[in-house]
C-alpha cells in the first residue's frame, strides 16, 4: 500500500515555519502499521500543488495533505482538489454552524471570509474540527483519472494548525484508513532507546549476532540524534512477534544499561518513574542549562511528586542568596568549577529537603571562554544522602544544543546513579 | 529556477525523528533569494531514493539531498546516487585522512567500516566535513540523463547530523551556489512578527490598504503559529525594495504594538533587547511553565546582563523558602491563585533586586483541575517598582502548548510594560 502525504504551505519553503506534521502524522500511522511511503511539501502555488497531487494520486492508495484549508487568500487546498477532481463545492450547514460556534463561544465576531471554510466538495465526508473552524475533508477519487491500474484512491485532506489536525486525525481519520485499507499480514516493530554510544559502536555490537534474525526476515534501523541512537527492530509476517522478540532480547543483553528505555521514552520520563517508584526526590541548581532541565523534568506529566524545585541561579548573587555558595569559593575558583559545582548541589538539597540535587555550571558560549576554561567547559553536580559526584566534560556546540547535550548528561549521571551502574561519557 | 530538496530516512517515515532539515535549509537558501520549488522525504530504500533523485533530476537546477552518508547498512545515498549518474567510487585520501583525524583526535578505535565514508564518486567536489566524518559531496550532473531540455543539473550531498551538516553548507555550499546560479533579479523579502491577533483580524486589517501594491507585485504571506501571526512582504525585481518598504510601513502603522519584531526576532530576544538597552533586570518565579520561561529567555546570547535569577518553586514549601509567600496564603487562596502569584513575583523581586520580576502559576494538566479552577487556569504576575499587576488568562492545552502560550503572554505582559503600552489578551 502506498501512502504519501502532501505538506502545503509557502511558509514551509521560506523555511519560516518548522514542518512537525511530518513526524507526527508518520508516527501516528506506523504505530498501527501504516508506513508512508513518500512526503513532499509544496509552496501555495496553484501548479504545484496541483501537480503534486496529481502525481500523487497517479501512485498511491493514500494521498493526504495538510494546510490551505484556512480563511485567508494564500489558503487554496479545497479549491485546487475539487478543481482537480471536478467536484463542485457547496456550502455545508453543518460545517457553517461550526464556524459560527467558534466565535460565538469567543464572543467574537466572525469574520466575513471565515465563511469560506464551510464550502465543502461533492460527496466529502465531512471530518469534524473541534479546536477551529476548517473541517478535514475526506474524498475517494473514484474514478480516479490519474490511476492507470484502475484502483481508487482516497484523499484526506486536514487543515494546517497542530491543535486541530491532531484530535481530528487521531479520532476520526485513523478509524477510517483501518476501515478503507484492512492490515493484510502483522506488523510488529520495536525501538530501544541508547544513550554514550555513537552510532557505528552500536552497530558493530549488534549487527552479527542479529544476523540468523535479518536473514529471517528482521529489519534493523538505527536512529542518532546527538547523545542519543535509537535501534528500531521490525518484522513483518506471521513470525513477526517472534522474531522481534529475540531480537529484543539480543540488544539488551548485549547493550545493557546504554538503555534508557524502549518506544517513546524520554530520558526525563524514565529519571522521574525511577525517582517516583523510590518515592525520592530531586532539586536543581542550574547555571549554564537556564532552566532547561527544570523545563524537561516538568514537562513529564506528575513530575510534581518528584521535584521540589529548580533554580537558575544565573548571577553570583543569586548563587549565594539562594542555594549559599560561599563568596570564597566564587572568587577563588570561578562560577564556572567543580567547587562551585558541589556547593551549588549541595546547597539545593539542604534548603529544598531533596533526596537528590542536580547542579549544573558551565561556558555554554558564544563568549565566555577562556584559555584555562574555553566555551564547552561543563561541571555537572550530584548530591545525595552519602557523596557528592562531579563530572567534567567538555561540550562544545551551539547554545541550544550545548543545553541539550548538557541536560542529557546531568539526567544520565542521576539515572547510572540510581541503577548504581557506571558510566563514562563518550563524546561522539 | 528550480530546487529539490530530498531528505532521506526511515526514520522520518516512521515518524521516529523531526525532519529540521527541511525548514533550516529553506531559511538559509530564502535568505539569499533562493527558493526551494519542493521537498520530499524517502525511505532508506534503493528503489524509493533512485526514483525520487531520477525524478528530481529531471525538472530541478539544483537538486539538494540530506542524510544516507553515514557507515552503517542503511547509509545508501553515496552508492545510488553514484550509480544513477555511471559515476565509480573511489577512495579518497584527504576523506580518510579526516575520518581517521577525527578518531584521533577522540582518542577511540577507528571502526573499520566507517572508512566507507571516504569512498567519493568519480569528479565530485568533496565538502569538507568538520564535525564529523561523512564529507559532504557536490556533483554536476553532465550530461544529465533524464532531463529532456538539455540543461545540466547540480546534485549536493549532504550528511544527516544537523551540526555536520549546518556549518559545511553555509561555509561551503550556499557560496557554491551562488557561483553556479548567480540570481537574475532582486529579491526582496520582509517578514514582520506579531503576537496578540488571530490570522483572519491580521488579514483583514491590512489586505485592504495593501491592495494597489499587491497590484504592483507585492506578495503577502501569513504564517500563524499558536500565539503569533508572521506578515511576509515579498517582491521581485528592480521596483521590489520601494514596494516592501512601503508595505511594511502600512503594516506596522495598523498593527501598531501587536508587532514584535521583524525577521527572525524572538519575543523572548526584543524583551532582553529592551531591558538590556534600559540597563534593567530581571527575575523569573514559575511554577507551571517549570523552567520554559527562564529557558526560553537563557536561550539569548547576553542574556546573563539582564536574568538574575530564575526559580522553579514547584512545592508550597519551596516557594515559602525562597520567595517567602506567606504560608497563610497558600492555605487560604492554594498555590494557583492572584494572591499567591503577586507574591511570588514580589518576592523574587525583593529577593534578587531585580527591577521586574515576572510569575506564574498555574494547573497545566492534565490533572489537578478543580470545578473552580479548571485545568489551564493561570496566573501571571509582573512586579515593577510601583506596582504589581496580574493576568489571568485560561489556557486550555495539552501540556506543552500551555508552557509555550503561558510564557508568549508573560513575556508580552513585560514587553506592553516596557513599552507602556495597553493590551489585551486574545485566546485564539
Amino acid at each position: 500500500m502506498n501512502i504519501e502525504l502532501i505538506n502545503t504551505g509557502t511558509e514551509l519553503m521560506l523555511g519560516r515555519v518548522l514542518n512537525t506534521h511530518q513526524q507526527w502524522i508518520c508516527r501516528q500511522l506506523a504505530d498501527v502499521g501504516y508506513v508512508v511511503t513518500r512526503q513532499s511539501t509544496v509552496p501555495d502555488s496553484a501548479h504545484e500543488l496541483q501537480q503534486a497531487v496529481r502525481a500523487a494520486l497517479a501512485h498511491a492508495d493514500l494521498v493526504i495533505t495538510t494546510g490551505g484549508l484556512g480563511p485567508t487568500s494564500d489558503d487554496l487546498t479545497r479549491d485546487l482538489i475539487a478543481e482537480l477532481l471536478g467536484r463542485k463545492l457547496i456550502e455545508d450547514s453543518a460545517a457553517l454552524a461550526n464556524v459560527e460556534r467558534f466565535f460565538a463561544l469567543r464572543q467574537r465576531p466572525m469574520p466575513e471570509r471565515t465563511r469560506v471554510q464551510a464550502q465543502v466538495p461533492e460527496g466529502a465526508i465531512l471530518v469534524h474540527n473541534r479546536n477551529g473552524t476548517a473541517p478535514g475533508l475526506a474524498l475517494e477519487a473514484n474514478p480516479n483519472p490519474f490511476r492507470h491500474d484502475g484502483k481508487t484512491s482516497w484523499l484526506v485532506m486536514l487543515p494546517g494548525p497542530p491543535r486541530e489536525l491532531q484530535p481530528m486525525f487521531t479520532d476520526q481519520v485513523i478509524p477510517r484508513i483501518q476501515q478503507w485499507f484492512p492490515l493484510e499480514s502483522p506488523f510488529v516493530c520495536h525501538t530501544l532507546r541508547t544513550t554514550g554510544l555513537g552510532e557505528s559502536l552500536v552497530e558493530e555490537q549488534i549487527v552479527d549476532p542479529l544476523r540468523t534474525l535479518t536473514d529471517a526476515g528482521l529489519e534493523i534501523g538505527y536512529c542518532a540524534r546527538t547523545g542519543e541512537v535509537d535501534v528500531r527492530l521490525a518484522a513483518r509476517g506471521s513470525g513477526a512477534g517472534k522474531i522481534v522478540a529475540e531480537a529484543q532480547q539480543i540488544v539488551r543483553r548485549l547493550l545493557g544499561d546504554h538503555i534508557f528505555g524502549a518506544g517513546d521514552d524520554q530520558l526525563e520520563a524514565v529519571v522521574v518513574r525511577l525517582l517516583t517508584g523510590r518515592k525520592q526526590t530531586l532539586a536543581l541548581a542550574e547555571s549554564c542549562t537556564g532552566g532547561y532541565l527544570a523545563n524537561r523534568i516538568t514537562n513529564v506529566p506528575g513530575a510534581s511528586a518528584v521535584l521540589l524545585a529548580g533554580l537558575v541561579p544565573y548571577s553570583n548573587e543569586a548563587k549565594q542568596t539562594f542555594l549559599g555558595v560561599r563568596a570564597d569559593s566564587l572568587a577563588a575558583h570561578g562560577a564556572v568549577s567543580e567547587p562551585v559545582a558541589r556547593e551549588m548541589a549541595e546547597g539545593a538539597r539542604r534548603r529544598t529537603g531533596a533526596d537528590y540535587a542536580l547542579s549544573v555550571t558551565g561556558i555554554a558560549g558564544p563568549g565566555g571562554g577562556t584559555p584555562d576554561k574555553p566555551v564547552g567547559t561543563v561541571f555537572i553536580a550530584l548530591a545525595g544522602e552519602r557523596h557528592t559526584f562531579v563530572l567534567n566534560p567538555i561540550n562544545r556546540y551551539d547554545r541550544e544544543t550545548f543545553k541539550y547535550v548538557t541536560s542529557q548528561q546531568a539526567l544520565e549521571l542521576l539515572r547510572r546513579t540510581l541503577l548504581n551502574s557506571t558510566w563514562r561519557i563518550h563524546n561522539r
